[in-house]
């Protein structure tokens, strides 16, 4: 089924003469199948159907939308064996991650389209003309959101699903009305390849027009380049490294018009362990913990990398136990060659500082690409003093730092950088007593989690998924949840227009029956 | 009551040797007062109080920033003739008009207030837990909006009051927590002055944190560019020239943590005259747009600069006309000598272009710094060849282009930049006729008006003040209507808080009775 060919919409298309093939980290040889690079040719071929094709799709009814994403995840479920196989072959992911993140990958594209169906989330305002009111009439100004224009998304090497060619920014992209361009990730082509297919015989079995998604292979930084500045694109969505989604906001911000980009990046995920807690139960607080750090091989972007505590014997206790535990942790495959080298380099980097103690660290020889999971530990002042130790260390890597104080606590918080998320390990309600502690640390976090885990990211309307910049670069926006289509529209107003040619989510006789604000007031029908 | 100083929170300060008078337009010559410009030193103190205040002032309850605003618009008002006095006497523009616009100012304060004591606003939404869900509980979840921090607003030229020190980017930030620091437009620095007064006033008298506002002098650009740069500094709100906006938005997207940066722009409001309504009109709509393009000496961002229709006899006697009634309009005094000059350079740019012919030009002798209303005709082909012609002429201008056909007439919409408006001008239900056409202007522009004119900015909800680039910077946002609150939020997540800890806003007993998403349904308490 995979020919390595690129869609550029409903055509697949191999101009090109540069090729590239999708490694096995688990057996550490090359797939199969070639992939053929997108030519710069054929990259402007998908702009142009993508921006001709938004001139029809915009005005596709909620009920037509739809319909088009619930047969995309029917088409992703046919796909069956073969999809499941091919993204283990290119990501060294076990078989349940797979079947767990096709799941969720479905259950997104079904939740968009249960929104755009019920229509409400256009969030209609109607306010009615006052045509005597002195000393000028007020007009009748009706709004609602509509579709940015073609969106280009680059899959996330991480989530070869959830995040990548029919991933949460897909997903809300073509709910909202926005043709997508998926920059497939050269990691898992093949994964892409395949769920661009179903996607395309969705758009075919459901009458959407040709262009409102197209699939660019590259393993170039330049099809990403050339795809981000063109003038068509009026949007891009990202999950990936600092580097390269600051890298691509860059590109946008130099456009002559200049463009909107939601990078989900990296982070480091802050966990703070109360006294209590520790006093409590701090080794099993280790072994959950232990678990969170090796989860998916630590490469969730929400991965625990940094835990913070009050210095003392309970704290060394708690960084006894958790060495222990993960040293019990089977070490497990890496993405991609790529990645366990970065990961290897980053470790080596983080150990290198000055006055980083290793906690544990695995040194038994294991198998090519798999990640030895590490554990350090430092002192505040050393933590606060060195930024390298900052830094994500993608992977299964956590540093535990020990503070002098809860000054010092507070002091690293405000000092880093911003983060997806925070945690608060407490017991006996003693988190009443860090007031300070919380507002300092929601200041640099999108989520603040209460005794758990940052891993897991609840796809649910009450999610945030992104945060202060690194965590995303536009904090006034969430990456995962149905408010994530926002990312795609705006608000658009209608003055004393004639009610039959409003669309329907602004007529006065409400024909979707969605909820509307008139006057100031939520109105139901 | 004016001292020339700056507001450093409640501080007022002139540690600066730099001092600069701003101008009667009307009578040409200074005004009484010196100004002092900030120095470094006052705009860190002023960035490093607003930022202390932010942590307190996040946390002020809806009915205490109710108060606040609402005791802001009580102060404005207290300064009776002595703020109108100073309007005019900074601005050339009539007292009517400086009334208006303080009505404008403190309707806008006053229904932030209504918003944020009512509540709502903050858009909360509750998904809460299911711990027995498998194969992994579902954690509780709950989100809503909290403000982004130290906003830094740009005072406007053309509006002394309703978009600059107490404006709607001021009346917004402060309804949703951020502190304000506002970089005073220097052209009306009494007007901001007495505004500030006023804003400490109230800020004193409801207890706000000091610090929650500061008001910065500068005639030079650095104070702006400092204030951007500062990384304490979390978003940005400005209204001006497309010159201004972009160089503060290329500042922000080059910090090391980009902000955010709501730039409302520089417009020329397209006008389509339809065939019918020429046939039916043409002498009323002449009319009522010679009106419209010297209304506040078209010193408006939704001025109709352009206004097409399909050449012909209907629209040469529409030209005939409009330019016969516009001579008829007296001349009157723009906001300074600068936008005067500016204004003059402008108009002479447009005539120098080839195949350009002046329809009217009241090349009478008249006042110093009065603009002479210019109306000038183009073919459709001269248009869509000479971008030049595309540019906003600041003042009473507008080109009435005259196309080949509607082919044509379509191909110029489409090649206009980003426009606050757009204006379709029909009888006899013509425009059914012209979907195309309306789809095409609709991607151009935030506002579609039916039969009417561009000037006049409705404050209301379903108001949208903005626009595809470079209406405006990011239009995923309004400048007007309470909406624009959400210019300086981010959502955030609690997963697993403890009820009592949670803000008022998602605990379980909804104590402030506000509107909530809680799992999915709309739910008032």
């Amino acid at each position: 089924m995979i020919t390595g060919k690129n869609h550029i919409g409903n055509q697949l298309s191999s101009l090109g003469t540069v090729r590239f093939k999708t490694i096995n980290p688990e057996l550490n040889k090359e797939n199969e199948f070639e992939y053929f690079q997108a030519t710069e040719e054929e990259i402007n071929q998908a702009v142009d159907k993508a921006e001709e094709a938004f001139h029809s799709y915009k005005n596709y009814s909620g009920k037509q939308k739809a319909e088009f994403l619930r047969t995309i995840a029917d088409e992703i479920e046919s796909l069956g064996g073969d999809l499941i196989n091919t993204y283990c072959s290119e990501t060294g992911l076990p078989t349940g991650r797979a079947i767990g993140e096709r799941g969720r990958t479905v259950f997104q594209l079904r939740s968009f389209a249960d929104l755009v169906e019920e229509g409400s989330w256009v969030e209609a305002s109607i306010d009615t003309g006052i045509p005597d009111r002195t000393p000028a009439p007020k007009p009748d100004l009706r709004k609602m959101s509509i579709p940015l224009g073609p969106v280009v998304v680059f899959g996330a090497s991480n989530f070869p699903l959830a995040y990548s060619t029919a991933g949460g920014d897909t997903a809300a992209a073509l709910a909202s009305g926005c043709p997508v361009i998926v920059k497939s990730h050269p990691m898992h082509a093949g994964t892409g390849e395949l769920i661009a297919t179903a996607i395309v015989k969705a758009a075919e079995k459901t009458g959407m027009p040709n262009g409102v998604f197209s699939n660019i292979n590259a393993k170039d930084y330049s099809a990403g380049q050339q795809l981000v500045s063109h003038p068509k694109i009026k949007a891009v969505g990202f999950t990936g490294s600092i580097k390269g989604g600051r890298a691509l906001l860059d590109i946008a911000a130099k456009r002559e018009e200049p463009i909107p980009v939601f990078a989900e990046m990296g982070s480091i995920n802050p966990v703070v362990l109360l006294p209590k807690a520790l006093e409590n139960r701090r080794n099993e607080i280790a072994n959950t913990y232990a678990g969170s750090i090796t989860l998916g091989t630590g490469q969730f972007c929400t991965n625990p990398g940094l835990i913070l505590g009050i210095a003392g014997e309970e704290l060394s206790g708690f960084i006894e136990e958790l060495g222990s535990k993960i040293k019990e942790i089977n070490p497990s495959c890496m993405l991609h060659p790529n990645i366990h080298g970065a990961y290897e380099k980053g470790k080596q980097q983080a150990m290198n500082q000055n006055d980083v103690t290793i906690v544990a660290n695995l040194d038994e020889e294991i198998q090519t690409n798999y990640a030895s999971q590490l554990v350090a530990t430092v002192s505040g002042k050393t933590f606060l003093e060195n930024s390298t130790l900052h830094h994500e260390v993608f992977g299964p890597f956590s540093i535990v730092v020990q503070c002098e104080n809860l000054e010092q606590l507070e002091e690293i918080i405000s000092s880093l950088e911003g983060q997806l998320t925070g945690t608060i390990i407490s017991d006996d309600n003693e988190i009443s007593n860090y007031s300070e502690l919380v507002a300092k640390m929601q200041n640099r976090v999108g989520r603040l989690i209460f005794n758990g885990v940052p891993t897991g990211v609840e796809v649910c309307p009450s999610m945030v998924h992104g945060g202060p910049y690194p965590a995303s670069t536009d904090s006034r926006f969430t990456a995962v949840g149905v408010n994530s289509i926002k990312r795609w529209v705006r608000p658009f107003s209608y003055q004393n227009w004639p009610n039959e040619l409003l669309p329907d989510e602004l007529k006065d006789e409400n024909p979707l029956g969605i909820s509307r604000i008139v006057n100031g007031q939520t109105n139901q029908v």
